[in-house]
């Protein structure tokens, strides 16, 4: 028997202005509490006795089918890229309410994963009886203990995140994103992917990423200022490559959702390809500049923006003393590989959203026209 | 040895303001030379012999990997619907300039479909070098005959469209959707999942969509009439589920390239998962409508839309009584299978996005920003 206890207070907003304002400092703590117990740094061992699936089981898994919608599907698309990357398992991401009805294919060996922090989003619930009909296990993902989903699903991991009163989504996408980053090693290392070596540095990484947070939070008055500079702006872009991709994706949802403003996330090598016909003097256009194998593309990218008059405000890592040559605002955050960046990156976005809402006066916790938890077909 | 002659006078605007315009209307033509020689409506068959692929060879496919970018993206995303839903082969797409970073997995048994117009776009010819490098048989599908990629991909098919200037592709979007259909219900009848006589009914269909076409552009006054009337939004909203949900995301890039107005094309289903926070009063929302198994989901999202005192801008059957009464404006396509109707709805969003630019003043033919083929990545 799982016991998850949620604390009253954690209900209440502690201090802080906004709920989602605390969601985003709560984070620190919800990745510290999902890490609990699953990792070992000495062994370079990851333990999800959950997910019920031997060594031997995990190696037969020929795909990954990943069911999620809207925040949560950001969260699987990184996941995609983590279990072909990391484990070469190939791995599909369905939006739910488009997989219900699109006759997908479904073969042997598949294990769906289904991505939902209240655990009763209509469409997954949807989804996941779709796929369960062809016996295929069936493994969710999900912040709420006793919710539909954990009743339906062959087996589940929690994001131990506390109760998310924002209806933006914020501590709930970054523990998905840790769950996610386990099963993707664990699987790794079942199949002989990654040595035990390489994942007990993942895992001295991972750690770390509690901390860094915070350091970001206690420099969090660079993010409102730039926030406050842009507040205006009619639309913003948020670029970014490989798994950052997926972050620009939810940067972009953060802002829709709570400052109304037509923000839109691109792969960046995407842009060319019809986008950039919209950037004008002065389009604010977020860009993940974090070292890794795409950098020099990411910059190059930079540098298009650039020749158009838009503003570049770069997410770089705070060691990187190149980028302020192109970008015009570049808000730091610290070192880390290029595998787990994203959860320091999100951050960033998550507020810059919120002081854009804030400054632009909109209610941040309760936006317009959004529910918590899409009940609802 | 493959002939194509491109007619000089082809390349002149003749009579049409724009080469966008009519190219817009080329596709009367385009589709019909497309489909010239390569189907039989007698016997229920489908002859690719470009293809260079047997019965055999068919059925033993596990997978398509389909590569492209920007417009040639959307057709290969309706393609994966097709692949998956008709003929029951997994279907993988990827945006080149992420598939060359993300370590793929590629296994025995796939067909790799890279879609370029130009057949010289930079990003492509690196994704299909990379999935060659694996010895991955890989079929072109593009518009110009002698371009790099068909001196590098295992087969060839052409797009018969003809030469297209207009910076934002129309015809060779079409004329590439229709080989997507041809290649997947090629596939669909070898694997034995569709029988002849289906895939005659089939052929009669296709073969009435240019004659369909030429009717909604006997009718494009009423597109026109829309396209004036919101030409001043600040934001546009396209939606459709399933085969119309890559139409909405084309209706949408359309409409950001030429007119540089804000459009973003989502999944239905999406909507209420975050992006609904947008939606003011009069903000014109385009929404796919046609008859089909998800016509009642779309209905919903349209008094959705309603409820936030936005505009619904239908595309729908003009054989439809009902939508007139839930949506602001309602555009006609003639009727035709749910399966065939994607290649009329997206007719009518170019279009709206012509007639758009127009009554904004923008330079139709070369947008600012772009360029016809994108040969640097």
């Amino acid at each position: 028997i799982e016991k998850i206890e949620w604390d009253f207070e954690a209900a209440e907003k502690a201090g802080y202005e906004h709920f989602m304002l605390k969601e985003i400092h709560e984070q620190v703590s919800a990745i510290h509490n999902t890490l609990a117990g699953k990792v070992s740094e000495l062994e370079g061992t990851i333990d999800l006795k959950e997910l019920n699936m031997t060594d031997e089981e995990i190696r037969k898994l020929s795909r990954v089918q990943i069911l999620a919608c809207g925040t949560s599907w950001h969260a699987g698309l990184l996941g995609k890229y983590l279990f072909e990357q990391l484990a070469g398992i190939h791995c599909d991401i369905d939006i739910c309410s488009e997989y219900r009805y699109r006759s997908p294919v479904i073969s042997d060996g598949t294990l769906a994963i289904a991505i939902t922090q209240s655990g009763e989003t209509a469409d997954t619930l949807a989804a996941v009886r779709e796929i369960m009909s062809y016996n295929c296990p069936t493994l969710a993902i999900t912040n709420v203990v006793g919710s539909t989903i954990t009743r339906e699903a062959n087996s589940v991991l929690y994001t131990r995140a506390g109760p998310e009163i924002g209806v933006a989504a914020t501590k709930t996408f970054s523990t998905q994103l840790t769950l996610l980053y386990l099963l993707a090693v664990k699987f790794a290392l079942s199949r002989g992917k990654l040595s035990p070596n390489y994942v007990k540095g993942f895992i001295t990484g991972l750690r770390k990423i509690p901390g860094q947070i915070q350091q970001i939070l206690n420099q969090k008055e660079a993010v409102k200022e730039c926030a406050e500079n842009f507040a205006q702006a009619e639309n913003y872009f948020f670029l970014g490559r490989n798994l950052n991709y997926p972050i620009a994706l939810e940067g972009a949802l953060k802002l829709k959702e709570i400052s109304y403003l037509h923000a839109e996330g691109f792969a960046a090598g995407e842009l060319k390809h019809g986008p950039i016909a919209l950037l004008e003097k002065g389009t604010p256009v977020v860009t993940i500049a974090t070292r890794g194998q795409t950098y020099d593309k990411v910059l190059s990218n930079i540098k298009e923006v650039k020749a158009r008059d838009a503003t570049v405000i770069a997410v770089a890592d705070n060691k990187d003393t190149e980028i302020g040559k192109y970008a015009d605002v570049v808000l730091t955050i610290p070192q880390s590989s290029e595998l787990l960046s994203p959860l320091l990156s999100v951050v960033v976005l998550q507020l810059l959203a919120y002081y854009t809402a804030l400054a632009r006066g909109c209610s941040i916790d309760k936006p317009r026209n959004l529910a918590k938890s899409v009940t609802v077909e």
